[in-house]
């Protein structure tokens, strides 16, 4: 109940122009050894096209021969002709004037994105509600499921959605039939809660970004019902973790934690609950990011550009 | 991706068992005059009748005759049978004896709530979505808007979904229409991001509580727009409170309020986006709290027994 | 700078008497196998003296015979005198009737508590000047470490500092000195960062609770150096955890727990001085909470009544 | 309690180098209205000189011809030296080839501040007490209070306590003195809970900022006691606000803020105290930020590179 009667009728809230990003705008990530000059060289080729920087990150770990991290966000009339030429004049600079490495990405092609779910839904659908509100800015290529009790409410939402049911093929026969489905398709995978392990065959074979979200605030209670396990700890607040995934299970880089306030009141029930709040806010800040090129990962750890 | 693949085949999460209280449980809320003896009195009758208290929670504002409330939640084998004579003891005791005023409610009757909507379906959808999960013990009787957006939606999950378009209608043939629908057939309202300011008529008329979700935290950022006005002030949280709605427009008793963090980077669109998250947050608690009767009511304020 | 310029004339904001609870009132913590009629029972013979129930609080880890937790403070007029009389009458219905343990505690006499330190202060500190605010309702005997880095700091608070240089002393030595301090001078001690392991003979052999505090979100890097081994995880929040002190290191029922956000950005120092201020706030509400007979052990965990 | 007993020995955790900011580093902050080319042409002058950035932070507030930030902080070997030329040259690049304001600061040399404060200490013993922890990188040149309470334990961290009695002076001699202590003595001033209202003269002729810490989440509670009437409105959040001071009061740019839980059983006592704790964290890191350059100024609001 507002004062605001009128607003109603014209307003357009769930308009899918949320992310200011899109035409004519590229983000470009820069990292290698930390070197006197390395901004100066950046921003001169971006300014020698006439690009705008609209934004600009940089972090050293050690101003003293550390490595170097900058994300740049810069916009462009003719964002498309140009970028060829950009890469080519950045690549002259800083792979060979500073032995860099960079990443330069139109922002206006969103990434393509498949997520695997289960049967819980919270991640998921939070997922699918907050594209459909404008609020990532990916595709949702499609949804991949080892049950078949969200394929109604994902369809709803327009998004194919592909039963694999990994307990009748085996393992082995469903990550074949995944591969198939994703290679060459997405740009990275959300893990919403799937509950079935990938081998490192796999993701090495995927070779596109996993982001899993574990039910704990990792490194605690790696592995298995980490609720139950919190509870019988007597912690007084529980979390989630979004991460990188890797062959070491619960080990990869974090992008983002989260917790939330527990009691002793509070039933094993109770705890899964408050967690599902956390976990559905963690994993979406993680795909946001990420889909905005916000996060760069170093060997164990993560830059994050929030 | 977790270490139980086997869970997924036998777990049902999305179970609507999440809420313990339910089969021969009862709650009595007790309010007044503070004096010496009334906890024992209470529990006297209760355990008379061999109730068990699962929970109890009392406060009183001053110990040296100030105003008492307790809640207190037992359980009973054949509850039905017997609340008429715990009322009717209860009424003797509590009533008479000590002149507090008390509510008796057999707790697995779920209360009916409608809810109000226009055209955001944020807090809407995460109502719906959290009684389907089990997590909100209400029955949704209905879905009331002034707008035909989220309709296929609410259907969707199977609840009624009525257009009252009080733009054409005017207000007053509004508010009749919606006293029809609701009286009698309601335990109380929750407005869900209405844009409509509803009449101190309709609200002595209606008769039952209302809650509403005012997108600020209250008392700052009263009335109309309230994010633009905290980016133009340049506040550092923005937040949201849940409310029961009064005649004095965002001035009823405040059930719940929560922030979250912005900077100067973020937008009005940013701002509204994180504000959103909270807002949905804020609500469902409200909510909650008052479907299980942990809210009681005072002058201006409430006793939450969270 | 606010309005009141007259309020600074008349106000007494370090006042010792912040906490409310003194003359003329008792706590009393009632635990064991939970039963039909325990509330009543207890209540029943706190109003048979004329007690006045001032807080109730009552929790139950299964209605159907599990355990019962209460803690009730009562105000009485001359409670002192009548003490006695009570504890007696619950020794009959509460110990005899229903099996239950039960402790009553006259809370107008503050707990005794001695403080160990060693070189790092912001905990002591914190601890020192929020007693002297009255904050804290004990009695802190004496600080004890084994550096003297601290010493003029706690004299200045008016508390007596004793310096066992366990270094020097060894370890058996400097425990049986802790041991002819604190016998008999003490009802609980509180490690604010004391860096000394305590060996199981001891604990058992000073028989009153011992609070710690850890500088990590426990279980989450149990050992030594969590800030470094955090920073090194790449995890986005750091902790403090505040638990009783068992034989087992690290491990024991954890009293309360917050987070702080860290980013890639913080050094360890950073971290170390971000985790502080968490450590202290942390700190100061279990010691608080233990002080207010709020904190109820059980096996491996807590329960609070905060 | 830790495993970490030889640790205590060598460690010095109150050392005051804990922030990494010192010699041979410069902070240099940019602000005027955006155009393409100002990070390339500020970084050229930099690496020019061959300066290291370590630290970078852009904003723009509409990347169309909106208002542009800048931070930066750079390291060169021989600073003191250089530093008048880069200014020259940047005067030269900046100034006159964009129009833009610059300031470029030594931040070796620690900014010097005055501190206010009436009877409350909590806000003056944190930033004292974090001062000599080595945690904020200023001088902290004196304490000027309108009362007696608090000098004793000023001169104990070695700081000039100078009690300038308002009350028996009258305003106007009262300010008369500030000006005389204050300038050319300091480059800011901090309000700790100072109970006085400064006049708009004498900001004006100060004229260095101001910062004070505000008892409530403004614009919530404008005005005398806040949390009473915090605790009158029945919220369940209180806050503090740290903002620089303006000739309207409470109105001034946000630098920071932060709230804390309460709940109905809180009594305004508690709440204080509760609301004290937020009290000194906010303004502890206002006055950090404020010392590093972190907070540009905008006409009623701030950018903040925490």
């Amino acid at each position: 109940m507002t004062t605001e009667p009128a607003a109603s009728r014209t307003a357009t809230p769930a308009s899918p122009q949320n992310h200011a990003l899109s035409e004519n705008h590229a983000s470009l990530i820069v990292q290698g050894e930390d070197r006197t000059g390395i901004v100066a060289a950046v921003s001169a080729v971006l300014s020698g096209h006439g690009a705008n920087i609209v934004s600009l990150d940089q972090y050293s770990d050690d101003p003293q021969g550390g490595a170097f991290y900058q994300r740049t966000v810069f916009s462009l009339a003719n964002l498309k002709a140009v970028l060829p030429t950009i890469e080519r004049d950045l690549e002259t600079e800083l792979a060979e004037g500073f032995d860099l490495g960079f990443t330069l990405r139109d922002m206006s092609v969103p990434k393509r994105v498949a997520v695997f779910a289960s049967r819980e839904d919270h991640c998921l659908l939070d997922l699918l509600w907050r594209h459909r509100r404008g609020q990532l800015p990916v595709t949702i290529s499609m949804v991949v499921s080892n049950h078949t009790d969200t394929a109604d409410e994902v369809r709803a939402f327009g998004v194919p959605f592909v039963h694999v049911p990994t307990g009748e093929m085996g393992k082995a026969a469903a990550e074949a039939e995944h591969l198939r489905l994703l290679r060459g398709n997405v740009d990275f995978v959300v893990l919403a809660r799937y509950m079935r392990i990938l081998s490192g065959d796999f993701i090495a074979s995927l070779g596109v970004p996993i982001i899993n979200i574990h039910h704990s605030f990792l490194p605690a209670f790696i592995g298995a019902a980490p609720y139950a396990k919190a509870k019988e700890r007597g912690v007084k607040l529980v979390g989630a973790t979004a991460h990188y995934v890797t062959e070491d299970l619960d080990e990869g880089p974090i992008i983002e934690q989260d917790v939330v306030r527990v009691t002793h009141a509070d039933t094993v029930v109770d705890i899964r609950r408050r967690g599902a709040d956390v976990e559905r806010t963690v994993l979406s800040r993680a795909v946001r990011w990420h889909s905005e090129d916000r996060v760069i990962r170093t060997d164990n750890s993560t830059i994050v550009f929030a």
